[in-house]
């Protein structure tokens, strides 16, 4: 990385002029960076008709935090090349990569400006009838074509070598599953939670259930997961679904980022507790988000044993009914990673604005609340899910 | 590779005396390659005085089949980097590296010759006092220091990279999971056993069962596995134990070596049916083999236990109770691999001199199918056993 320099407006619209490849040559560019993001740069260049493309550079640290807290740049070839793999098997739902540059870890994405972010959206209470089912058709193709049912064993393990990404799997591994079961200066929650805080710490029986869903994390190389599906990655418009910001990317457990959209569905599903005052129209948004739950465990399972029925390579796993067996299991392993979620954005370092930004303290609070003990619950019983059926009546037992 | 060069008794004598490590300066030196393993070529090098190394070097295909059958040199890499690495938790039962050079795929070890390998002396019904107590310690040690409970996740990581051996797996992936259960050139079984053969090959339930082992095989990188520990990988004499040959190492599932092992025990426990006339010997003979298993199954236990209990690194899987569950589990593992490697070695390409060895065929017939029946009912079974206990007691039940 020794050519590496972080960009400013100038420099990314240069480097994409000189590429030559997206404007026309007399164009007339400009720039903009508009990153909000924690970890990196992004910068939108647009030429006088409108024609736009995305620049996105990591920075050597993480943003939100400052320059003490150093971050390895590979992040940004890895996030590229997750994106050109899901992108490969799952094309009309993966942002796609125009260039990418590892010395200066960064990647020119197509422009999806005319989209919107999902959580924005969703705390905006609007819906989005397609996104269930393009969502569970992204986490079922990406996650067969990179499992054992399909890829070559010899060709699977060098990509587990190929997207070994330590330093981003080592934020997963002590936001999700260490903090907010001990005590951590990380951590981050309301005094008048501090019971609640406390009784969770206290609970031996969820550490172990944690301590069953970190063993997976850290040694389950089941397919090349996206390994941050919340509704921050996510892009949407009233027709379709685009999935960005893989740079958590790694070969890991299926129910990892399936449990990871459950989780911010159901944190959206516990803030507008608050943020709706209207009951009917409070019922109407909560019922499209169970809705959709219920339809992403349902067409990715359905989805998931269509393609292990017509593609599966490996004989053995060809046997009848095992890929039902397997994808139950995945479903298991959601629920009790759902659950991760929704603690640590309760009580850990990095909570979703579907929660932070309700402005009442006290309703804030209530919510809080309800989603740390849905959290708990959800790690808690997650085994007794045996099928879809028997995983969705789970949550509903729970949330309501 | 560009360097390399297949030895003979002169080229191996040189080697080994221009390194000017071992012997003296003026020793005589002789030389005998003594290998009867299917991959590589053994040299015994010696002086006047009966000082001894071992130079074991890699052929470039499998020596069983011819040069027909290419396999990749790098395991000689492999096989003297798990021996350093097992060495160095494990030291008194790991054979000692003295040399290693990969371009010529070689490694000198210390010689052994004192001792004998394993699976003849069970075959000549000589017993280990120390064997059970020893080989438990150096499965435990070697898992549990390889394992996510105390390397640190990215040191981990680095090492499922530099352990990656695709090919070698490969010969697993295909003799141990997929051939047995289905018709394959490569099956190698007497034809009165076809009808019990072609009852395995429909049974759906089996199939499932060898689909999950086969999975874990793939998909979980639990810690560093010697991949082959049969009763020819284990030197033994009245008081020692060294375990050789880990070529084919991987991070893998940790019930893969103690299933192999007792998988092993367990074939020489039926092929005794035949080998020993005399009940009472018999008796004597088996009740040392299931008594052995236990110790191992036992001590494994209590040593993973004490050792997490001591040196768990990682803050979740410290929870409390949580290295009891892990151990089941992998013992329940265990099991089934033991099933599959009975299954594999009966009807599959690559035999045990135990049962093969037994002259008589009516008599030989009879231990080949109690090896395929018994490995079929663990494979079945083995998810019942819940701890070490039930595990014993489900192998008890079905030797009987």
């Amino acid at each position: 990385m020794a050519d590496y320099i972080a960009f400013d407006n100038e420099r990314a619209l240069n480097y994409v002029a000189q590429l030559n490849e997206f404007f026309a040559p007399n164009a007339q560019l400009t720039c903009n960076e508009f990153g909000d993001g924690n970890l990196n740069l992004v910068f939108r260049i647009a030429d006088e008709n409108g024609n736009c493309v995305i620049l996105k550079q990591a920075l050597p640290y993480a943003r939100c935090v400052g320059e003490s807290w150093p971050l390895t740049l590979d992040r940004a070839r890895i996030e590229a090349a997750v994106l050109e793999k899901h992108g490969a098997v799952c094309e009309s739902f993966t942002a796609k990569v125009l260039h990418k540059n590892s010395e200066l870890a960064l990647t020119i994405l197509e422009d999806l400006g005319h989209m919107a972010i999902l959580r924005g959206e969703l705390n905006q209470a609007t819906t989005f009838p397609n996104l269930g089912s393009q969502i569970a058709h992204y986490l079922a193709t990406t996650s067969f074509f990179y499992s054992d049912f399909y890829l070559k064993p010899a060709e699977k393990k060098a990509l587990v070598c190929e997207f070994t990404n330590p330093e981003l799997c080592a934020i997963t591994e002590d936001l999700f599953f260490d903090d907010p079961y001990r005590t951590s200066d990380r951590n981050n929650y309301p005094t008048p939670l501090k019971s609640e805080v406390e009784k969770l710490q206290q609970n031996t029986e969820l550490h172990i259930k944690v301590a069953k869903l970190k063993q997976l994390f850290l040694s389950s190389t089941q397919s090349l997961l996206h390994g941050d599906v919340h509704s921050g990655s996510i892009f949407v418009d009233a027709q379709s679904t685009k999935v960005i910001d893989p740079e958590f990317g790694f070969f890991g457990p299926i129910g990892f980022d399936l449990g990871s959209f459950i989780g911010n569905f159901l944190l959206n599903y516990c803030a507008q507790n608050a943020r709706i005052s209207e009951i009917p129209k409070r019922r109407q948004m909560q019922t499209y988000l169970l809705t959709t739950i219920q339809q992403v465990i349902n067409e990715f399972t359905a989805t998931w044993l269509s393609l292990a029925n017509q593609h599966t390579r490996d004989l053995s796993l060809q046997a009848p009914r095992y890929a039902e067996y397997f994808v139950n299991q995945i479903i298991k392993d959601a629920l009790g990673f759902a659950g991760t979620e929704l603690v640590r954005r309760t009580i850990g370092l990095a909570h979703v604005s579907d929660v932070d930004g309700i402005e009442d303290e006290t309703a804030r609070l209530q919510v809080q609340q309800q989603t740390l003990i849905l959290g708990e619950q959800l790690i808690l019983h997650a085994e007794t899910a045996h099928d879809k059926e028997s995983a969705f009546n789970l949550i509903i037992s729970l949330v309501q």
